[in-house]
């Protein structure tokens, strides 16, 4: 699923680092470390899933003795009531294990299952619902990849892959032109050339300067289309700014390739999961 | 305001190495580095403030020559339009800093505006707005942070500086009795022992055994106030399960000394907050 | 053992780099890295035993191939002269994590039997023995394992599970109640309040302003038991400063509840063990 | 005074990090941050000080706004009762860093307090007195700082920096003859070649084969002085093993150039110096 | 010059810990902490520099009262024998620092003046001069860096940055057109689509597939024309393998728009710099 | 092979990270992570090999299912065109894990190629060839691994495991004499003192001060030859400035005891390996 498994156990240490910290000093009062059990994580509502390999490195890291069985995988829907895993091990490493380990899957699904809404919404037309960097510091790859679990994709995930050229640097630069003169002469070949405008002067000039994808921030429906006629399929488009389930069909519909949403992961309801230690099978 | 600098510092690196990775190659090849300029901080809605001080490190992680004024400091309400910050230096660092430092500030300051309105919503009665351990992972100093600027107070910061035990303790040592009695036998002095508990035997059993404090798991009202009456003063009480902003009030009024609220801190809306970079100040 | 297999790895990886830094130079150019062997570990006087777990994993940083039969465990006395384990793996491996292991070992052992000395000689008296923050910075967490391996208890493991209010807190806030009442609106609810006190009066004033322990800070044992006659259980007492194997158990019969002795981690006695690699077992 | 500030800096962050943990929750609650003050570091005993630029950046990793004047530098006796620092800066940091700050100083004046003491007694014999490789995981480097204030002299910092052959190094190697071949054949010709012997065969094969430097191991008095006279000054001489303040008048007499004791470090006794703040200067 | 100065710190501080270790013995020894000097940085043959912001940093982490005077900037030509830069400061650091900081900027500087002789050949065409990914592990930024400052241009920076399709994805994905769409429908679309072909059917077969990018793999100038022929200038034409100062131009007049060098970072030889501590300026 | 499996996974862990980054986008959008196959490193010219054990572990790194076959070990010549290794595994990880792999081993290889020229140029003369601090930032462990796999010995590997006297340190002290002396007094003992010298006089005053090693450092053949005559064996004399493959020959046979010559390591040419997936084994 990653292909970057030494980011993840990363940010995986140190979430438990930050927990547990100097110990858990309940579990360890109270509970036999030789102690076994079995818990089962349940849906308590409708849901995308996103982040099982995450959720069950948290376990791992704390105990090599963990087994898992899973009936869902990622992207899936897993409806209420159902049971997604169930998991086998010491009981003070699950205890322990448990919040963080929800923690991060309860945001993840909760970035997936708002993703499937919206590309649900939009059907099966040929539009991209992609995220923007407004994501929470220090999650931004699993943010991005539970916004693929949904059916969403990912914008660039950093300032590093992906030329966004913005007001403010096209007033340091002068011109929407000598913006893009300096960013193709410059940023390596691999990396299209995105302009962000706000009429449709914007869009006739970073078309004319050779700009790949055009970012329509925060234009009316109506002048997008304007802006899809204009551009003849020359440049990809992309719809940007206070996008939501109301208003998304509408501008799916104007003709445009992307629509960037910075609220799949910049507001996330955590969906309602739970880890149930399953009392008879302590040992 | 930080105790640990150090610990803030830590976060705000590599929030930054997450997002500029190995360049900023739009801002790289347009801007140049010398220029300078100025930017100010808005509010887009009415918020109570908080983050300030981190916002600021941000910035002068990327640039010592960063000048900031203020004109809010942390938990101060700010009302929609007003000028928070005023802040000057090279723009390519605030470029770079932008995206970031928003995305603490506006994380947090959603933190403390819901916080605030939990606060206010059960006007001056003596009862305390706790969160939860129910944070994101990485950042639990900063939501916490957020709650106290809210106006609310901080349950324990993780498994280390508060005893907790839960229905799996207690399965584990055989009795709530029992439970106590270890963990009372183990843990430092200097931590309360708090026991959740699901009926009013619990609590009975709880505090009989010497609790500190009991944390009445999704009681009804009514079945408060009973924990109330039966408990005389002789422990803290804590609510929890399901409390919101329709129902808060009922709850404060039952006579707990404490509420506790997940949704403080795991499902938060980030504020509007916007970042104008003057545009006839840049030099 | 360790609910935080995170941090004790870090803290051993620390160690061992510190050790070999760029190489074993010796081990590297002499001991063919094939060579297998056994080695014992012996107490070479009466010791309680604390540390295996960190002995252990110190040997397993360097190898995956070593193995360990173990005739004791934390927590119990091993006489002069016993074998407390037998280690099998490679040759190499063992000289290169012999001494820091051992250093691991020595100090831990030395402060559990420390620990279990002050803990026999006052016999089975209902005072709990306890550690303070004179630690070595770094190995604050196993310093104070070895105590409760030796029969003692932790006091608060730093500044962030424990409110402690010194002199100083008291000069800065005006007065003990002032301190107090700021504490308990401000700090989590999980934690009790302790003030450090120094005559009768402070006593009294804790007291009254709901302090949950008072800390005796110098006092002889007649005004402790003053002390232990004036607040009549309402609080808990902790005795401190220069309490020794000389003086300890006329401090436990006044009555306190708990003595803190900084002597058990602050000035260290290793005990003496070795590592003996049994020459016709290399092969 | 350190080549190294780097490495200095991570020791003493991850110490103030261990024990500010989340949060001082006592001074956070108590001590407004803007409060400034005064405190003295005083000598409760006479002391060989060591440590002092440690204790200053301990300090300084909280707060740039604090300010000192030394009345002693490293290497310097002073005695109990005089003045050693004058801190100025803020108060809330003062409490934060003390117990750390002090931690570091305490043990590493113990550390300097013990080697002058052993430098001391054998007076002005040209006998070099040095440590091992005894000392506490993760501080190496602050306690063979120490021991060279005190008026010592370091044995190689670890595994990289010396060739050290001892028993089983031969073992594996067939012979001290072998074993030393291997080592000059391999290590860099930066090294001197040491070689720990158990009696005089031991020496005479050692210096017959081209060591620079015998570790004469756990021999008596009357053995060394054979082993002095046997090797004519050929080679460096090492005495080790169980020499105390009693018998090393003894050794230093036999001739031998070094003595090395694992006491100087093992068991470090930390000095009683204590910080206190003034309490009229605080404002 | 660099937008991620904590990335580079981070780099800088590496490579001192790895030179510096436990100590520079020898400096320690011999030169009082109070000498100060001045020292300058010398070119001993014709280069262009790149790294000058490097080599100050790594004098800066090892003392903050390091001077410096430079004669020449990144990018520029320095004929042999010219004084680049003077340094004042501490002479101790200066000798610590020393080795490390010409380690870096020799490599650097080697690649930038390969970097420009391989531009300088091409002359004025229009044919932009890649890097690859065949770079010192740990040092990409840099080296990438030091191409550009030769007068080249970046390849992505890794395998984040930029899709570069090459035979063993074709194989696993079936075809070229299947490889592409899977990649057209997965990756951000601010990525460019790149595909390594070996033949004019690959050339082809990608462009119909919709490549953004060609890569023409170790084919010979002839069959490259046929490339350029082919394609009309609907997609960007990259040639890579076994361009040398030989053959360059003619590679480059074939009107691929793109040429890229392992040899620029893969085998890079060390420019000749020294520094010289100038004897008279000690104090 | 290597003593520090900690520092060396360390150095692997952060060049993945380098290359990966946030994601392969290319593999990650095209390779089924499901997929395995098998691929063999071959070698494209006649090299000595050096590096196996870290190629090995950067697979590692990523993937627990990775198996190896080797035909040769670290040291041995590897002709043109043999297969080196056959590796087993997950396609995906193969194709992350390649270039980083190959960058390691490509360099040290040709780090230990080079080596083994000059040592085999000098023939079976008593002569050791070893390395300097001139070494990539980051990786001097690997490079000075590389330089004893090629045949050649390692000088110190940083400034903390050899002493060596240069020209500012002379100045600093005020003589040879005084230098020496000075580090006599303060370096461990289980160090040698070398002494860089630029003239006949230099090499007497470092012989009667008592160096160990002398560094005639830029003399020609002839004045090599009186050096030796005049020191009669009683120091190590080391050889050293612009020794290349052309006149290594005429230095060792001057009668000198140690060359080092920075080429082995400051301008590496990169040997050419391969690794080719093999088509028809993917499944």
């Amino acid at each position: 699923m990653f292909d970057n498994p030494i980011a993840i156990n990363d940010i995986i240490q140190r979430a438990l680092l930050e927990d547990i910290g100097s110990s858990d000093v309940t579990t360890e009062a109270i509970v036999d470390p030789k102690r076994r059990g079995k818990a089962e994580l349940l849906a308590k509502e409708d849901i995308v899933l996103a982040g099982l390999p995450v959720f069950v490195r948290v376990f791992r890291q704390l105990s090599s003795e963990m087994g898992f069985e899973h009936y869902f995988r990622d992207g899936e829907r897993v409806p209420a009531g159902e049971r997604i895993s169930l998991i086998s091990g010491p009981v003070s490493a699950m205890l322990q294990a448990e919040r963080t380990a929800l923690n991060f899957l309860q945001r993840m699904s909760g970035i997936a299952t708002l993703a499937r809404k919206f590309v649900d919404r939009i059907g099966t037309r040929k539009v991209r619902i992609v995220d923007t960097r407004k994501t929470v510091p220090g999650l931004r790859l699993l943010d991005k990849y539970a916004v693929r679990m949904g059916g969403g994709a990912n914008h660039r995930l950093g300032l590093f892959d992906g030329v966004l050229i913005k007001d403010n640097h096209i007033a340091a630069a002068g011109s929407i032109k000598e913006a893009i003169d300096l960013a193709r002469d410059k940023v390596p070949h691999t990396l299209k050339i995105e302009v962000e405008v706000e009429d449709l002067d914007g869009v006739k000039a970073a078309v004319d300067a050779g700009a790949d994808v055009v970012l329509l921030d925060n234009m009316s429906p109506a002048i997008m289309k304007e802006a899809v006629k204009l551009t003849e399929g020359r440049v990809m488009l992309e719809a940007s700014g206070n996008i939501n389930m109301d208003n998304i069909e509408e501008v799916a519909q104007t003709g445009v390739h992307i629509i960037s949403i910075g609220a799949l992961t910049h507001s996330v309801r955590a969906v309602d999961l739970s880890l149930e230690i399953i009392p008879d099978k302590i040992v």
